[in-house]
Order: C-alpha cells, then structure tokens, then sequence
C-alpha cells in the first residue's frame, strides 16, 4: 500500500481522554475513533489488525475441530426468560424494543441462543461430539466504558459451545479449547496465562480466565514463575488424543497462577520465593464446563444408547477479539508508540524513501516495494512529500515490525537501511539483502519463539 | 470436511412458512435457522456461502482501489439529527435508548457517520480521492419480514462512500463502482443488470439498482435482451483510467434496462420487438452519486487548491451480501435443491461413498479426498451409514457443482463417477482421472465464463 492512498489519520496530539497506552496509540494512529460512548468506528490501520486476530482465532478453532457458524446479533428476549437470565442479567443487557413490540436484545452472550439451535436440530447421541462456534458484535451496557476497546460497549467476541454426551467428553472438549486458545495467544505474540477463576453470572463448575501481563490490567495477579517459561512452540498437537491434550492442560495448569478472585495465600507461598511473582493482567478469553445448567433449563436432550434422553453436558469457550487488539498493544509499546508482534502486524514492512521526488530514490523504493509484494508480503510505503523526520515518527508510532529506509545518499554506496522497531537497531545493506531478510524473517519457523505468520496463509484454511 | 464431524442438519419436509425457492432450500439445506422475526442464525453451510461472498466482495472492491474499515452497529441519533434523516426515517430505523437514556439507532446505512469521520480528519483536497468502504450488520425494522435472507431484519451489507473534489471525479468513482460491481456479481455466477433507478430516501441525482433476473423477483424489469451478452469476463481493468471505466459504464448503460420505477414505454418501444424483455428482478446492488447533500449538510469540506473552503462530491455505494446469497439461490436450483456456481459453492465437491465401511470403498474415498485437498480445495465427504439414496438426495439438496460417487462396483472396473450437479451428466473414470477433471474445473480461467475461484486465493489480497 502506497500511503498517498490509504487513509491513516494519524493525531499529533494525545487525545486528553484516553488515559492508557493502548486507547491513546489507537487514537494516535489512526486505528479506531470513536462513535459514541465505547462505540468505536475501527479505521483501515485498526480494521486490518483486528480482522487478521479474527483469522487467526478462526484457523486455530478449525484446526481443533470446532464448526464455525454465525447467530446475529440481536435476539429474542424469549429465550433468555426460558433460561431465567432475562431478569437476572441486569442493565449491562441492552433491551430493545421493536415497531411491533416485541422485546428484543443485543446478545452479550449466545448460550441461549445456540442450546435453542441444538434441541431444534440434534437428537442423537451419534450426533455428539459437537462444538460450534462464531465471532460476532456484541453489546455490554457498561455504565462507564472507558479504555478505549478494552471496556467498549460494542466488542468482538468469539464464543464457543461444546456440546457433549458426556462430563469425560465435554472435559476433553475443555482441554482442546484451552490448548487451542494456547496456540491462538502465542500467534498473536502474546503470553496469555490461564488462571483459575470464578464462574461469574454464566455459572459452571471448571473455569480458566486467560490473562495477559500488562501493568495496566485490570485484575491483580499471582503466578509461578515457572509458567512464564512454557512455550507451545511448534508441537504438533492432536486434538483427538485426549491424554496429549490433558498433559498440556496439566503443564500449563501445575504452577500455581491466579487472580486476586481466587487467590490462595497458603498455596501461593508453597511457591519458592524467588518465584514468586505478584502483577496485574488483562483478561483475554475465558473458558467454562458448565455441566448440564442450560440443557436442563432448556430442554437440550439427546437420545442416550439406551434410547432414554439425557442432557447434554456443555462448555462455553470466549476470545475477547476487539479487546486483544488493545491487550496487545499494552503488553508491546515503548515511548514512541506501538510495536506489532510480527504475527499481527498490519503490513508487514514500512518503506521511507527519505527524498521523495529523488528519481533514483524513488525508482529503488518502487523496486523494494514490487519485491516485497512478489513475497506475498504487504509493505506500506511513505510516498508522501513529508520530510523524513516526520515520516519516521509515523512508522514508529503505527509499529510494523521492520523498516526499510531508502535516501540518495546510502544508494550512492549501494545500500538502505533495515530498521528494528523493536531494537531499534540498523544495518545497512543493499536492497536485494534487506528484502531477502524480510522473506527470512516472515518465513515460518524461522524460530520456533516467533509466532507463524499469516501473510502465505489461505483465506480458506479455516472454513 | 467429513459430514460425519459436520453440522448440517437438513430438513425433510418443506418448511410451511416458506414462499419462495430460496427460503425454502436454504432452510431445508441446513443453511440457516430463524431465531426471531427476519433475524436468523447463519448455520455452518450458510455461513460458509456468507464468507465467500464477503470475501469476494473485498478482493474486488480493494482491487478498485478502494479501502476497507469497519463502522458499528450502533449508532448515535444525534449524527442523525444533523443530517436532519433521523425523523425522517420513519418506523424501519431500529431506535434504541442506553441505560444512560441516550438515544441509539441499529444502523441501516452509515452516510452520516462515514461523513463525520470524514469531517474529523481530512482537511485538504490533497487527501482525495477517498473511497472507504465497511462490511457490515445493518437492521431495517420491516413491518412484514418475509422471504427468509431476502427480506430480513438484520443483514449483511457492504456499503461505501466516495469522497471526491469535483463532480467530474465523483462520476469517475460511480463509474469505477459500476465496474467493479459487475465484476463482484460476474464472479460470483450471476448476472446481474444495471437499471437506471429512483433515488429514494438517501437522496442523489444519478444512481443504478443492480437486478439478477429471477421469477421471484420483488421488482418488474424491461430490457433489451441485447445488455445479458454483455460480459466482463477477463478483460483487464484499469480502475485508475477514467476512459476505460466509463466506456464500460457506457457499455452497460447503452441498451434499455429499467424498472417499473423508471420505465419508460416510449423509449422501450425503440428497441427492436425481438430484444423486448419483459420479466422480474432481485435488487442485489444499488450505486448512487448525490453530489453535496450530506457533506453541505455536515459540514465535510476541503480546503480547495485556492484555499477556500468547498464540500465535497460524495456517492454511496451498496450491496447487499446476506440478500445475494438468497438472489444465487432464486437464480440456480431446480425442483431437487440449489445449484451453487463454482465460485460460491461452499465446498469444491462432493464425495459420496455408496457402501460405508467397504474397505475398498472407503480407501478409495480417503484417497480421493486427500488428493482433492492436496490441490487446496474443499470437499465434502458423506462418510456416514446412510443409504445411498439418502446421501444423493442430500446432496443434490445442497447443490455442490460436482459429485464423485464411489462404491464397490466400480472400484472392480477401476472406475469412479464424476456427476455435474447442473447438468445431471454423468462418466465413469479413475479415481486420478476424476480429481485432474476437478482440479481443471477450478483453475483459474480456465473458461473465460467460469466465474474466478476463490480457492487458492490469499486471505490477504484485499486488505
């Protein structure tokens, strides 16, 4: 993309009203504005981030077997009374009402929903085991949303049921998601530790919150040490061998890590001290067994192989999508502004040609560009008439991973320059090497550290 | 994907609410289930159509040069009170009061808040051309939603906006619009027909509905037969030459098409008897340039090249995805089910496996299902214990452009079945034989008509 023809309205100035990292590098970098209170318009930068985050949770629930479906957004009030959640989920529910009316309201969640599709459809054991899933718009009428897309009013959720014949089964269906979840996390760059939590108004027995350290989080957070160092990396993983999945929930779930809901003092200094780590964290995704509570409540009964009926036993897995967006951006940001772990990055190199208008440092900016795109890669190229200085601060604000700087004078000596966002460290080298880098760099597996890139990847891999 | 690990649970019986073909089959087929009044829950297969069709709709639209972003749901009134639409609107805008008792509306379409992201952040007519476009749910509170997607409450639309320093360049984006459009319905297996149109409640001087003929068809259409051998096919596209954009436009334009809205006997009369086409439509599209309403209205001006303030040329643009996939159906079933055009269907093929658990056979099916996901295509394979006659039927109800049948008769004469969905034609050939015919059948151009698959294409071409 040639920045002359993108729209990225990038602020000079710190918009008064955020008051952490994340909302203010949004604002600041064109990604979101705001529509209303905790509505937010996502501008192209912003929308690109957060549909590659959907892609990624997409493809990994896929790969664990999960069905993706879509329920919309608004939903009949019906159902929740059959549930009893009607009354009892309070002003966060956005009640509506329509011309004919009928009571209706934006889903903050889907349990009801999707129970109502099963019974309607499902009436086999045989038919088990099942797991559907969406990413959808949903509504939660915080009193004060704030933070930017970390406490809106409007968020992008993924949610998903497992429906199962079962407890053993529907526990198996627990391990595939929080492995999966897992793997979603460090795609996207991040290390997101389960915690044991509390079930919350949705009810359930067995209950991990995923949560992300940043100084910013909203939940007090103690852990082990020792979890911080296990990496999913590139295991292959079965999702049908129930014992691998239960030995990697075992690995991740053995040191102790909590959040302040749950805390145990007496089992928290059972930790040796020098492990002992006390922080805060951002909540990016829960998931729940919850037993039979809402097939019971609605009638989702399949035939058993004694031909009786039995409930099924159901889970239900969420991905705060829009709120990673921010999540992210708190975990990795320095002074200058944001810097995209490679896996997410909006584009996946930026070129500033340091003298727009220089025939031939224009001619090599072109040459990069084409090169990069012939990679299957997206660079973003500053082919403004704004002087460097100010190019500069731009790419370190918006935070691709990886610059490329292009002046007459490096191409007198035959070279440009690689940048680091994350370093900031430099070398210069001729173009051909600094675009062979980025091919490097971008390639999968490069490192097993580095999160797979998206940019080879098949839209359709996922449906 | 094997149906056996699927969601697809289709109907026997012919739902009774359904009037039209398309409702109908998309019932029956599994695609969709109504959760309340014109509100439905797209189930996997739907779903998947749904994603295929947004899909396209991207890779052409950014191919035009136009950028994506994504504006909410939600919506506050008071924008609309600005543009003075927000009495005007009447019963079908969705209007929703927060727990704050602020005033919210469903969005049903987004000119104003597109206009003041506009307003907020560009400043100069050197930031135009601008054409930003979203994707996205949209509400109309029908008074009688009938027709299943066709007429429904909550739908799926693209929906985008020109903003353009003079009227010469915003008839340059109607015209780039009107291209790409024909190119979005050409590759998704339709035609569908430009016809000068009324502008109705949004406001504009020059605009075109987009109708794909089809008995069902909301509107009465006139044509000269002359404008269905008009085609695209793979002419290259220069969407940056102004020429080469309105001579197509003229195209398209030249031969009589109009509804009953603006039809005109006069002119209809002048078109020799034997191209006079009298029939119905499906409004699928809709182009609109309307000048300097909304920017004059809001406020969203530039600063000219003489550094005086002007309002700029603006246009809106629609399709209306969740509707298209209701408009294929009406367009291609028969009295067995849907017919999907290659580049829509959900899955490539269909494999059936007349004798599940006959080693031979089910080698044989595992085989061939390997190979046709070796070539980065989707079948789908009905490995379950139903009879054969089942298996045929649901297939031929799910509309899937292609079938191999497998069973043990042939596999003894070294033979498989490959049977094309439209035509009911049959052969017997090997196995390899059969997955080289699919792979030919979705290579890209390999008939000029052939619709563009989508299956190798990156999930990154059009952000």
């Amino acid at each position: 993309m040639r920045l002359s023809r993108y729209f990225l309205p990038v602020l000079k100035e710190t918009p008064a009203e955020a008051q952490i990292a994340s909302h203010r590098l949004m604002l600041r970098a064109g990604m979101i504005k705001q529509a209303s209170a905790g509505i937010y318009s996502w501008l192209p930068l912003g929308f690109k981030v957060l549909r590659k985050l959907e892609n990624i949770v997409h493809e990994e629930q896929v790969r664990a077997g999960h069905t993706p479906m879509l329920m919309p957004t608004l939903q009949s009030a019906d159902l929740w009374r059959e549930s009893g959640r009607y009354d009892d989920y309070g002003e966060e529910m956005l009640r509506i009402t329509d011309r004919q009316g009928r009571d209706l309201l934006y889903g903050p969640t889907n349990e009801e929903l999707i129970t109502d599709i099963f019974r309607s459809h499902v009436g086999s054991y045989k038919d088990l085991p099942l797991t559907l899933y969406h990413i959808q718009w949903k509504f939660r009428d915080e009193i004060r949303p704030r933070f930017g897309v970390m406490r809106g009013r409007e968020f992008f959720m993924k949610d998903g049921y497992n429906f199962d014949l079962t407890k053993e089964d529907a526990l198996h269906a627990y391990n595939r998601h929080m492995v999966s979840y897992l793997r979603t996390y460090e795609r996207m760059g991040l290390q997101a530790i389960p915690m044991r939590a509390d079930s919350g108004p949705i009810g359930g027995d067995d209950t991990h919150e995923f949560l992300v350290l940043a100084e910013t989080g909203e939940s007090e957070v103690f852990y082990d040490s020792a979890i911080t160092d296990l990496k999913l990396g590139d295991r292959s993983v079965d999702y049908d061998d129930w014992d691998q999945c239960a030995s990697i929930v075992k690995e991740w779930t053995t040191p102790y890590a909590r959040t302040d809901e749950t805390h145990d003092d007496a089992k928290f200094n059972e930790v040796p001290e020098a492990r002992r780590m006390k922080s805060r964290g951002i909540e990016v995704g829960q998931i729940f067994y919850f037993g039979t509570k809402y097939s019971e409540a609605m009638g989702a009964t399949v035939q058993g192989k004694d031909g009786k009926p039995v409930p099924v036993h159901m889970g239900s897995h969420g991905i705060g999508v829009s709120r990673l967006v921010g999540a992210i951006i708190e975990a990795s940001h320095d002074d200058k502004g944001i810097i995209w772990p490679e896996g997410v990055t909006p584009f996946h190199v930026g070129i500033v040609n340091v003298k727009q208008g220089d025939s031939e440092a224009d001619a090599a900016c072109d040459a990069i560009y084409k090169s990069i795109e012939a990679l299957g890669l997206e660079p973003l190229y500053d082919d403004t008439s704004d002087r460097a200085g100010a190019k500069f601060a731009t790419q370190d604000l918006i935070g691709l991973p990886w610059r490329i700087t292009v002046g007459p004078r490096g191409l007198k000596n035959g070279v440009v320059e690689l940048t680091c966002r994350r370093t900031g460290a430099s070398e210069e080298l001729p173009p051909e090497q600094a675009v062979e880098k980025i091919a490097e760099i971008y390639t999968p597996h490069h490192h097993t550290e580095r999160p797979e890139p998206m940019a080879k990847r098949s839209f359709h891999t996922w449906m």
